[in-house]
């Protein structure tokens, strides 16, 4: 018997990737909302579990593990509890690798340069044409990419590694949403468009991110 | 025997985390240096090995597998090269989660917003104030992250996880190295400037940096 797992998050594309992973996984979870407009990541109790002060944190009292950072908490889920490989690959495969690269890619590319883009879009006092031409170009770059990345692997399926959705699937689907949020069509990349467009109407999905409304 | 790595890379800080790492490990490997200076890195023959087109990449034929994205490249290196693990720890282990965290980390938050404020510092046409301060302030709050890291695990020496270096402390030192550059004096955090001191004089670290130059 698995204790549930509880989660501290927000309705943040980073937050939506790990409650939609929980969801696939069908794990029981409990859900903390952190308050962001009133700064509660950066509260003692919280810096304590995650010294980053961000949000999502997992902790698990199955195993005593307290795990921050998307992409370290989606492979955790999947080392843990995904042993049958339904969302994931089998440590030291050559899928394995693949995925772990793509996973990064979507945390140190897409995820900072989309989320630099949000703020001189949505957040920063001023306009500043620099910025928005530079971040702008850059996560529709990124965006190309990982539609070739598809595309690559699109005789296995519209996935991102393998024959079937993975952690790196659920990683990109938060900040694509977001791009697609803030005006920019992902139908105009074929295979990204029709990968985005299958995966949010996947149940899982809708209730991953409904659970933090 | 293990035919020597093939590592595509250049003199940048998520270079050096590799070829140091590499040192480290007294593996022998291939360097073939490419021009970023000619975009090189966006040729077609490379593209191939790497669909987003940036440095560094491995290739190893030992084992079929090409890899990007620097903390992958890490993680691939440590489970394939470091069985005892003198510079990682064992997979599924509580610090191999922190070892993950932080190294995700170290990519997904120091890279790129250290990598911002050095586009803006000296690449950048034009000098803008706002992006100055933005980038400016969440560097030092970084490295201010990552002196507590440290300082939570100084009982065991100052090393991010447990009792000895680690594939994190190599991927926090490419960036650590470039904000010292950037005229940010590592040694206001009491932890970090020793660790970065202590760490900068191994002739691992020393080789790793000069074999790119």
């Amino acid at each position: 018997m698995t204790a549930p797992l509880k989660l501290y998050t927000a309705a943040t594309p980073n937050g939506f990737k790990i409650s939609i992973f929980l969801e696939f996984l069908g794990l029981k979870y409990d859900v903390q909302k952190i308050n962001l407009r009133t700064n509660e990541q950066k509260e003692d109790w919280f810096v304590k579990l995650n010294p980053n002060g961000r949000i999502p944190t997992l902790t698990d009292s199955n195993t005593g593990v307290t795990i921050s950072q998307t992409a370290a908490i989606l492979q955790y889920l999947a080392d843990t509890y995904d042993k049958d490989h339904k969302f994931s690959y089998k440590f030291g495969s050559v899928e394995y690798y693949k995925q772990l690269e793509y996973l990064i890619y979507s945390v140190a590319e897409q995820g900072p340069i989309t989320g630099q883009l949000s703020h001189f879009t949505r957040a920063a006092p001023e306009k500043i044409p620099y910025a928005l031409e530079r971040y702008g170009t850059d996560v529709k770059r990124i965006l190309g990419v990982l539609d070739e990345i598809i595309n690559r692997n699109k005789d296995n399926g519209l996935y991102f590694v393998g024959t079937h959705y993975s952690i790196v699937d659920f990683s990109v689907f938060g900040w694509a949403r977001s791009a697609g949020n803030l005006g920019i069509d992902l139908d105009q990349w074929t295979y990204l468009g029709k990968w985005f467009k299958e995966l949010s109407e996947a149940p899982e999905v809708k209730k991953g991110i409904e659970i933090l409304q």
